[in-house]
């Protein structure tokens, strides 16, 4: 068994994380830390969790690093650079689900996340846990930065088309539409049920962060070189999922049938991510409650332009999902253990 | 054109009131009070006003009785009683949407909204402003106490019956359900999309206060002495609408026929209240986007219980509406002067 | 290994226990069968399947009862008893999801159903699935009849309080509000998208089906004589869960601490059923996504009254949850194997 | 009083039509007709319409052009045109909501279509009716073709800036998306609410018919030369409204400044179009349930595209709102005589 620690665990994600874990066949929780709640037991917090094994949360100074064999780090952006380092001095293996530790270039974060960067010896260790494209570096990490999930979803999609060169790198479109977890536990009126239901919205145009980190990686995964890409997310009224509606130019002689090869020659052998054939488009129901991202496309020859469709959960292959699925690779396990192939659909 | 101000403009109801004023050939806003947002227009807050003649946001010190014939107060319960005494003086009219001058006893207003009443001879001269019921009250009424949501719903259904004793009075259950706007423009977590979306809920049971003000008003017109009852609200993941299933054991020899004719003696000629014959049921898509309160009924023989149905829009017939209703009654105007009369259905 | 098969895979039952066997890591789906589909693959009717083994639906004629121990039928009420008695005849086992076996008395499920029962051998040898109460007699039981999604909640709710004498059997009333998976997959225009959302309705009053089912239960689990009780559905803007408000009279000297008791001597050693202490009640974000039903309460002291709350997913513990649970029980696994503990909240 | 007759009344373009008519001062219903439910009351369909007059529906066929000044024609594609000529012969104006008369070029319809357009003589008199810049010639147009939702979205955002070289006409995107009620009153299964809700999905990528629509009008009303466009509409699990994001390369030079100039100088004067200055975005609640257009805009200097945002209710501005707003101009009444200015918000 795995013994790990979640600190943050009452947030959306660490609940959500907290969920899958309770179904995972090697792993147990030993400890869960919240520093708003530290004292309490998680049943009193999330009602969901009443019939199963009650877990008390402590405050994250309480948490002792000798039980524990991974600590996985559910904290704002910005917190967990506080706590990795020493988390790795004392030898504990660490899955972080913040932006902090998500880009080779601490220049870049800095400039998007407005705040200096203060574990740049860490962050060189760290390994952007995309198991996609990064299996085998994730398996030997100390510290796996849990990649965003409009950016898990636009790399996924980009990457297998702009290595082979299928589609022009210029002028690349992400239109991203998310469900409201994806702004965590808030209670801001702007995500009141009143301003919310029945909307729809754009958000952040022009300057979302993970606008860079989708570029960095991409750049990264596919050599494709230098690659400036316009996103704009929107807010949906659905507490889970993600749609990325991504416009590109086609390179000449790209057809759907290259277009289909590249996604299963990079996904055939992988788990939860695949391209659906034959015209059929991923949608929200066909991934929220799985670690999936479902990617499908279509060609306008109009005007010349591929339009790829990449779809998740927002709360499992987006963020908590895909960090037990990193936990996998890092303990020796087979990649899926313990996490759901099969949306809920309904 | 009837002058009037409303204070406490950018709360939901007050926004409601300004949208439907705002289709009103007969009133005319001449100012509009928000603490919170005082100094802006009212179109930088609700951007569904853009279109609309823009309305500057006062503090409500600011008001001026001499350029205003009527006064509406979307205030907390607690703050109407402040204003309505100087606002009388000042012999400008009031219809109250607060629960402060709803209750003939201000004892029973003490004991279910726990803080003293602090004007009482102001509540002396109050019309409960139940037009249905209390149309001739209101046309002389200073001061009209808008009523509750949920109460309005409860009463519109029970009164033809019991005043005619075709339902027994002990033992009435009245399961409510309402959309999320009857708790008004609230940032609580609990009110925030991921937790009203999808979720179904009860709350206070046992102990909502619009428990006292039914009883006290059916008791009030239907005669039939003093009356317990069970109200339970529920929270529907919507944004408007009321729906109440009430239970009540039948009277002997009472048919669907009585219940009928008790109905449409009482609501006939009203133009919003009216009763649905053939079983058909009322439901929030009947009248959501309406001021009407429609009400279906069905006898269980088995059970020797009648069900009533009824349903509104808790923000227009259950408080912004009915309010308008109140004041077209007021200045002698057609009741149904500038009111929707049809609902929006989709 | 169980070898089970699914007859009517491709209804929302059908399709939510195929994905809950999909996580069973001791059942086997050797084959399914739609009529309606027969000849595709599971993944073409049902996106969220892409990522799990392929499932060939088959016609249910072409099903071979050799390879199977146990069949799941998600068939139509009418057609699961032409299914049955063959099915027994060739030695397999059978999980029944209609209401064909659920009722002891052929003539009330033949007056209610509007129907003549054309296997009432059969319908002799069926136990009523609900393991809280008769876990002994599934282990053996070669027909499982499982209950109705209403049926649980109210069964679970009552039974407790009504064996023991703490509510009065007369004048119970059943306030139920369900999402709209419980209607089966439908493509009339009462179920279509722009009928349902932001709608709340009641439907079958005084008259729907589960009214006896509950009725019969509760006498026999009970033994509290004939009860005639009033059940009243409503139709929540959901996909999934149950809440049902159920309005009791307090037998006298009951109090809350009795309750409490109630439920805790009957469902304290059950793993997916409780009581939810100090007035914290359920909600359906508390059970779906889980096989759980979590049961709440309230006491008017003003109307004598009790006001029990019961809550559960209508596809899981309702449907497809409580069948995998009633399998298990048969095949002599722990209850809870392979069914989820922890509802989604999100 | 103009005298209206609606044809096709019972869809859901038809019935919000007679709910906006419901409360136009100037305009009176004189007859309805709906194929489906000839001989029944709009009330009996439509429970919204309880409190209002009760409107009779007939055959088509029965319909007298005698007693009519306008007729508005809620039909299918395809259908309009076979009554369409008859009614000008009998001196009737007609507002057609379908596509049959949108395009100048009958030869584009018949492509995008796929059906042969068998009334070009009437086709040739048809107005586009889009009023912001079209009213001279709806004013005295005898037959008023309605522009199609996601065109009038799409026209009115990219007009102002085409038409001053502001945006470059290759390469433009509309992202779209739509509630459901653009489908109209459906009742097939990928309408249903248990497919719908929580859903959002892509449909009909690269060729959808609006994208031909949106083509010919923009090159007309903008004389920027042929424009080939790509447009992907998505579907939201919302009933009501439209927001398309539409990216666009920047010409030389552009600013913010510029773009708000472009569209104050076309809408300035218009009573239900407007741009949203200072960054601020529309999304639906600022529009549903109201006639207006919004448009919000976004400069990306990184990929010097421009980001236009606009929304409107599908149903009101897009199809019944708009068909009042041009029989306001064809009968001399100021332009918003009846219409809704201000959204519903919640």
């Amino acid at each position: 068994m795995i013994r790990v620690s979640v600190i943050g665990a009452t947030g959306y994600t660490g609940a959500e994380l907290l969920r899958l874990l309770s179904r995972h066949p090697e792993a147990e929780v030993v400890s869960a830390a919240s520093r708003t709640f530290a004292g309490k037991g998680l049943k009193e917090i999330y009602s969901s969790f009443q019939q199963a094994k009650e877990i008390s949360l402590m405050n994250p100074e309480e948490l002792s690093d000798q039980q524990t064999d991974l600590v996985f780090l559910c904290l704002p952006h910005g917190e967990s650079m506080k706590a990795v380092p020493k988390l790795l001095e004392a030898g504990v293996r660490v899955i972080d689900l913040s932006a902090d530790f998500r880009y080779r270039s601490t220049k870049l974060y800095e400039e998007w996340y407005a705040r200096p960067h203060t574990a740049k010896d860490a962050n060189e260790k760290a390994v952007y846990g995309l198991p996609e494209f990064r299996a085998g570096e994730v398996q030997t990490a100390r510290l796996v930065a849990n990649p965003g999930c409009y950016a898990t979803a636009a790399v996924l999609a980009l990457v297998p088309l702009l290595k082979r060169g299928l589609i022009r790198s210029e002028g690349i479109v992400v239109n991203g539409a998310s469900g409201v977890t994806g702004a965590g536990r808030r209670s801001e009126l702007e995500y009141s049920f009143c301003e919310v239901s029945d909307d729809y919205r754009a958000y952040a145009p022009v300057r979302h962060r993970h606008t860079s980190e989708i570029e960095e990686q991409i750049q990264d995964l596919s050599g494709s070189g230098e690659v400036t890409l316009l996103f704009t997310p929107h807010l949906l009224p659905v507490k889970r999922g993600i749609l990325e509606t991504i416009y590109a130019d086609l390179a000449p002689g790209t057809d759907e049938a290259a277009i289909c090869r590249a996604y299963e020659e990079d996904y055939g052998a992988t788990p939860f991510t695949s391209y659906l054939p034959n015209g059929v488009l991923p949608e929200l129901k066909s991934v929220v409650g799985s670690n999936n991202c479902l990617i499908g496309s279509a060609i306008s020859e109009r005007t010349n332009k591929a339009i790829i469709f990449s779809s998740l959960d927002n709360l499992i292959k987006g963020a908590a999902g895909q960090a037990v699925q990193n936990m996998n690779l890092m303990f020796g396990l087979p990649e899926d253990t313990g996490l759901p192939l099969v949306a809920n659909y309904l």
